[in-house]
């Protein structure tokens, strides 16, 4: 009986888990988690903190004895501390300190990513918090219910920057975001990242963009936060959400090879160098299908599917990763925003001759009521018509995050831009057009493209 | 200058005069239309009807005075009468009764279609509404202002049916739902017509299936329908939805040739067989993408694709119409009922050895507020993994349709169903999971596809 550990118990590392138990019932299974709450959807802790979920637990994707039901052994508050592949086995060390080895077959390295620690002078004071395990969303939580803060600074303008700054703001905390580059949400394009900001001013929060912050100083109970160009503010709370590095510190002393971010380099079959060891999730990085080649873009539904391929390959499987299209959804108040494939710029950096045409339209027949403005940008190659990517941001009811699904489609299949206007999507008064938004922003990029290469037609593709 | 003349001023007739407009700025295009409403969606008619659409001219998908300021001609109630293809005229006669010929280089037929009439006895009744024409919802409208109906009778539960009954029981009246199928909506396979049905009683409605209604009686002011089965009621509004047929009388002397349906022949360049005479829209035959034939299947985002690709050619282009893959959705209550692709039946009966799975799921997580189940059903290729067709039924904010069209997506470019799983498709707790719905729907159909068909997993591709 095959003996696979899996070391980390969040997304990658139970999808490993499940995966490989459901393709050989027969191997053992063991799942080495840092803390108490294995396959916890961090993703949600925003929603805990704004108070739209009211109990912690049901964060959890699956409950400890579902994931135990599955036959899966999990070690809850263990912490790997060295690996030994020449022995093939693993150093672990429980809650009293008590270490142990524990043999593998087959390793699967799902030890996730930690908040990056910008050089900003003054982090480790009370009132200051990262958000990125059960742990912080608990500090957080109890600093808010004990000091009833009315006011916060958000550094760091990012999913988690913008989801909670929209949560401290139903707390009726006067909320200040910081962004050190020129637009909020650079995962978009700056025109589409102005829109979120204006959304943002809308809901009452200050917005400063291009600003660099460097020090925050406590004076009796309030934080100064200081940074370039003169910016100053005050707040009770400072959260600190300026992204995430790889946790891939464990790997170096056995030999596991890391690529220019730190993160482990594995290959589509979630294979690191060192023979019988996989990595998957926010440590590894992640092989883009668009640029062909690996990136480091630590996403929830990533680590799931990396996580279900190492497992499955580290029963005898032949699984393979297919690779990003760094689709991401967010939502903030009434808006979301959406990015699938390459930005404007990625695309021209890859060697593309990017055009991008953004088209402002209904998400379904205006006549109906409750229809919204969708904000389409469409990026494609103008030489070669393709596809490269698309963004979308518009009210949270106009089906935004799954439209951005059928241009993830396109970008997976690698299709033309013209190429959607061929395809038969659903049409209904109350939900579309007889051309769908998706329809009509490839139609306006086609439009421009053709206004800009005079090429024939059949050239286009 | 070429002229290009286009019989028929809905959504097919309209696609191609503004397409040919636009590959052609130099090109003359005059449209023929029979009533006063050129562009309207008539789509939409249930929606004024149920008063969500307070004002029926919001219906127009363009005014007439914009589709004249793109350089279009066109002639209001005229009615087109012959067409004679050796001399290129076709003869039109207007409101006054004068008759004239129009000549054409290129001609465009987008007739439409018509009302079927089922052989029920007392359709010619004051009470009994058709509804396919902006004159059929000004007459339904004036009966219910002048007369306020209490009760009515739907006869088929297709579309049109289902959005007219919701549309009646938001006036107050009480409604009968009539279908001779065995499920409403038989669009889709019946379980999921089935939830349909279960909507419609929760708001009240009575659903009668397998009743073939036979007559209409006038009796004081009351309607009896009688039917099969012993089937009986009575009503102020009896509303025939039986679906349509093509309007293409006035083709056969010319020479067009129609199919089994009664519907024009065309090709994907949407030529009859008539030198210089396309067809486009409801009175002509679609070609379906993954039966790879023609078939009859009236809808308006076909008739809108279908007349551009004749407008464009029609002006010299060479575009291609790349066929229907028969996505349709529809709104009713709080419910969005969507299929793409084959039903089980239809699957079989091409062919394919079809295996159809049922998945039900949430929308997004379920610890975020406002979480709906979704159901889901996914027809594939037992044999060879093929996607066949998916059908989803779900509440209005569930991303029901736009989930459709993600396999639709799928559908168009013939991926197998476990593909699916390989797509970076978007992931926010308040939209989605890890896994979309689509995905879970998809690992539902691998699993149970697994169970049934013991080959190895490089066959099932």
């Amino acid at each position: 009986m095959p003996h696979l550990l899996i070391i980390g118990g969040s997304d990658a590392g139970i999808s490993a888990a499940l995966r490989a138990r459901e393709v050989d019932p027969a191997c053992d299974v063991t799942v080495v988690a840092a803390d108490r709450y294995p396959n916890y959807s961090i993703c949600g802790l925003p929603f805990w903190l704004s108070g739209e979920i009211a109990d912690w637990r049901d964060l959890a994707h699956r409950k400890a004895e579902d994931i135990a039901g599955q036959g899966i052994h999990l070690l809850l508050e263990h912490t790997a501390q060295a690996i030994n592949p020449t022995g093939k086995t693993v150093t672990v060390v429980d809650g009293t300190g008590h270490s142990r080895q524990i043999p593998y077959d087959k390793l699967v390295i799902g030890t996730g990513a930690v908040p990056a620690r910008p050089p900003i002078r003054g982090l480790e004071q009370p009132g200051v918090f990262f958000l990125r395990t059960m742990a912080d969303g608990f500090a957080l939580h109890d600093f808010m219910a004990a000091q009833s803060p009315a006011s916060a600074v958000v550094v760091g303008a990012g999913y988690i920057g913008l989801e909670m700054a929209d949560a401290l703001t139903r707390h009726g905390m006067k909320v200040t975001v910081v962004e050190y580059l020129r637009s909020v949400l650079t995962t978009l394009d700056p025109p589409l990242g102005l829109l979120v900001g204006e959304e943002l001013s809308r809901h009452g929060i200050t917005v400063a963009t291009g600003v660099a912050v460097e020090a925050i100083d406590r004076q009796r109970q309030r934080l100064n936060v200081a940074g370039s160009g003169g910016f100053r503010a005050e707040a009770d709370l400072v959260l600190v959400a300026t992204g995430v590095r790889p946790n891939a510190s464990l790997v170096a002393a056995a030999g596991v090879e890391v690529g220019r971010w730190g993160a482990i380099r594995v290959n589509q079959a979630m294979e690191t160098n060192v023979p019988h060891v996989y990595a998957a999730g926010d440590c590894a990085e992640t092989y883009h299908r668009l640029l062909e080649q690996c990136v480091y873009l630590p996403l929830g539904s990533t680590a799931h599917k990396q996580g279900r391929v190492a497992g499955e390959n580290a029963v005898g499987g032949q699984a393979v990763f297919s690779g990003t299209l760094g689709t991401q959804a967010v939502q903030m108040f009434d808006l979301v925003a959406t990015r699938t494939g390459l930005r404007d710029a990625d695309a021209r950096e890859a060697g593309f001759d990017p055009l991008s045409v953004q088209v402002e339209t209904w998400d379904h027949k205006v006549y109906y009521p409750g229809a919204h403005r969708l904000h389409l940008r469409v990026t494609g190659d103008r030489r070669t018509g393709l596809l490269l990517g698309a963004q979308i941001v518009g009210h949270r009811t106009a089906e935004v995050s799954k439209r951005a699904d059928v241009f993830a489609m396109a970008l997976f299949k690698r299709m033309g831009v013209d190429e959607l206007n061929d395809v038969d999507l659903s049409y209904t008064p109350p939900l579309s057009s007889p051309w769908d938004a998706v329809q009509m922003a490839a139609q306006g990029w086609v439009t421009e493209q053709s206004r800009t290469v005079p090429v024939p037609n059949e050239v286009i593709g």
